[in-house]
């Protein structure tokens, strides 16, 4: 993995200022996002997997510092980055975390110039991931324990970002997907099975119905909706008879009027005596489509979902910043206009116990309120991380545990509300002394 | 680059019953955009170097096959797979090209296997940099002439998202970007100064500003907001003074009120002297803010544009399509409800001069209509290339040259018209033939 050159012009400018000056004090960055998008009621912590595995091996090559050089760095300067790593400290949430508002999902505490260079690729994957599997949890929760596949890859950001929503679709509970090396990648389950332009390669729908299910017997999902859907399902339904098949078999409805054309095909399935055909259903749903399909009782077994999640759509980013909250063990803080910061190493104190989530922001140091956890982690000390990465399955354990606790209000899909998190009292001293030393250097200028 | 698995895995499930078959008939799969979302008028084509560079090394590793082994496919299938190249046609838009809706941005002509399997990359990747780069040029239809800077990496859908987005910016006219491995990547000018935490880093504003400069004297625009931001003015001229800076000055404004906030930094900078430092302004501005903000004549020399245009907030994503066309000599259609396709090898027949676009989708064979030129190209013939990939700067005429020939009505940032495209003849004669027999193959079953 390259690593130094991905990242800002600016934090590279910082950090060449930083080494040639000795400046080499600990930095703590807390890494939060900075009020949720008003279609969030909640997030779901992810990316930590890729952000430590880029700083285990961060660094320079000869390369990249060439490159540097020509973009105007000095000797001085291209010397000390040849020499950086990252040798600092980790806390952070583990991955299918449950996150609120202001809340750190990752703190960073490391001498300054590299904890700042990290911050671009940092964000950037927190982002992601997390923006990512924040929406995917969304459709768990509108599918109501009905099977979600992932259908994703032809529209999200990037291939990066394909392999992205799979990894996060799945830590929240997707049963598969039709990434093939996502699948690879992540020992998922691919799943899929052909797209109209199969059955128009035919002479006709049955002739491309039954060569399918002659190669793959064990995936015969029928794309129903190239001509007519009912006739389609009919089609379908003689392919099935005529082959023997009893199975793993099903009808996809791709596109019109979901609810009535997977009656229709139930009813069809059923009066054949194949109860056991699932209807599948996929084209472009969100989370509100699918809670009224399923709400509305739509007789859908399975649901693919691709771009509408594959790119957040509603929300496609959150406000994540890193900001710099400590530094050669003074706390510190910006006063911006309407971007304020808090100072101090965090820590988010978790009610224990089945209630649902009531939080405290407070300090890393402090004991915590009484029947609460700290939710945040050390993950890595000395740039080594602490233990081997969590599992996928791993993360959806963790997701599944907390997403019951998730306040009602702030779990529904339509104008969900934001949960209030408490700031400690240690939080909140720190915070009015911090800023009444940053007003004094304003004023000095 | 790796190849085979970028892909759905029905994708494979068809190709895999194709080559059983022996069915290597010809197919011609159009990719276009089924609707612009309701806030473009126009998109920018983008994303054609990264598919034909995808096209040119397409194959199967071996340890790709044994994935595909373990995913259930038979011997039969994995010799087949593993012979598969791409050695088929691709017309195409150059980069950089303005594109309305159904006009295809790429048709493929390939044996049906290869020319199925690699729909997901293409899709992925013309979306990606098509919906970026449509973004990007709203700003520039904003900013009116102001320099604008890419400030998008970290908020990115991933990296690859990150570098789509520097090259896209670029190939419409931003001046720079802030992210380094992409500078490096498209030969692009890298941009960036100071974030916040430098300041917090050091006992004052002043101290950190004069380091700053002393370090970096080439690109000395000072962050002001941090504490006070007209105090940081001040500041930022006592610094330009003290060390006597004379080129190459600025501040940045990055939070509040930037309208009066750089009234208020042009007129201190201006009673200074210094009419040649510049007013940067950052901070989460979207292309309407922009438009506000030069329109109102607020005194921003250039715009640092981040976030939004990274998501393409407002729109994330367009409805592109990979469809088949014709196979084997015959042209193909869906009728899906709400989802039809129009059969054969297109091409979009656009007129000539500078006059507003006024475009014809036809077929690639017809003469078009007087007095247009075909927008389509050939760019790949037997799987390769038919010359090396235009420049970001050749991208960025073909857009120059176009922009200005879009429909005013289409240009305009609030509420932007569709564009009408005809349809010729050929092309409408074709479609009602060929529905007819699709009919007809619907109603054999």
């Amino acid at each position: 993995m390259p690593g130094g050159l991905l990242t800002d012009l600016y934090e590279l400018n910082m950090a060449a200022s930083y080494l040639r000056r000795d400046m080499d004090g600990l930095a703590t960055f807390s890494l939060y996002v900075r009020g949720l998008p008003p279609q969030r009621g909640f997030l779901v912590a992810a990316g930590l997997e890729s952000c430590l595995d880029f700083l285990a091996s961060f660094s320079f090559t000869d390369d990249e510092l060439a490159t540097l050089e020509g973009m105007g760095f000095d000797d001085h300067a291209l010397t000390d980055l040849a020499a950086l790593r990252f040798d600092g400290e980790v806390w952070a949430m583990p991955e299918g975390t449950i996150v609120y508002s202001e809340e750190p999902l990752l703190e960073v505490t490391a001498p300054v110039a590299v904890a700042q260079i990290i911050e671009t690729y940092l964000l950037n994957q927190i982002t992601l991931h997390t923006t990512l599997a924040s929406k995917a949890a969304r459709y768990v929760l509108a599918a109501d324990g009905h099977d979600l596949v992932d259908f994703a890859f032809r529209r999200t950001h990037g291939t990066e970002a394909a392999m992205a929503i799979a990894r996060a679709s799945a830590m929240v509970g997707f049963v598969a997907t039709s990434n093939v090396e996502a699948a690879r990648r992540f020992d998922l389950t691919a799943a899929g099975t052909m797209a109209h332009a199969f059955i128009e390669a035919f002479p006709s729908e049955r002739e491309a119905f039954e060569a399918f299910a002659m190669d793959h017997p064990d995936r015969a999902t029928f794309l129903v909706d190239t001509y007519d859907t009912e006739q389609g399902v009919r089609t379908a339904i003689a392919t099935i008879e005529a082959l023997g098949l009893r199975e793993r078999i099903g009808v996809r409805l791709d596109s019109g009027d979901l609810d009535s054309l997977a009656r229709v095909a139930r009813t069809l399935l059923d009066a054949a005596g194949l109860p056991q055909a699932r209807v599948f259903a996929s084209g472009g749903l969100d989370e509100h489509e699918v809670a009224a399909l399923i709400g509305g009782g739509a007789p859908i077994d399975a649901f693919g979902i691709g771009t509408q999640m594959g790119v957040s759509a509603d929300a496609p980013f959150v406000d994540s910043v890193y900001k710099l909250t400590e530094f050669d063990g003074r706390p510190t803080l910006k006063l911006s206009s309407g971007k304020a910061s808090l100072p101090g190493r965090k820590q988010v104190w978790r009610t224990i116990g089945d209630g649902e989530h009531r939080d405290t922001l407070g300090l890393r140091d402090e004991a915590g309120p009484p029947e609460t956890r700290p939710v945040l982690e050390p993950v890595m000390r000395d740039g080594r991380p602490l233990a081997p990465p969590p599992s996928i399955r791993d993360a959806l354990r963790t997701f599944q545990g907390e997403l019951a606790r998730v306040p009602a209000a702030a779990r529904r899909l339509e104008h969900p509300e934001q949960v209030e998190v408490a700031r400690s009292t240690a939080l909140l001293e720190l915070t009015a002394e911090t800023r009444a030393a940053a007003l004094a250097k304003a004023e000095i200028g």
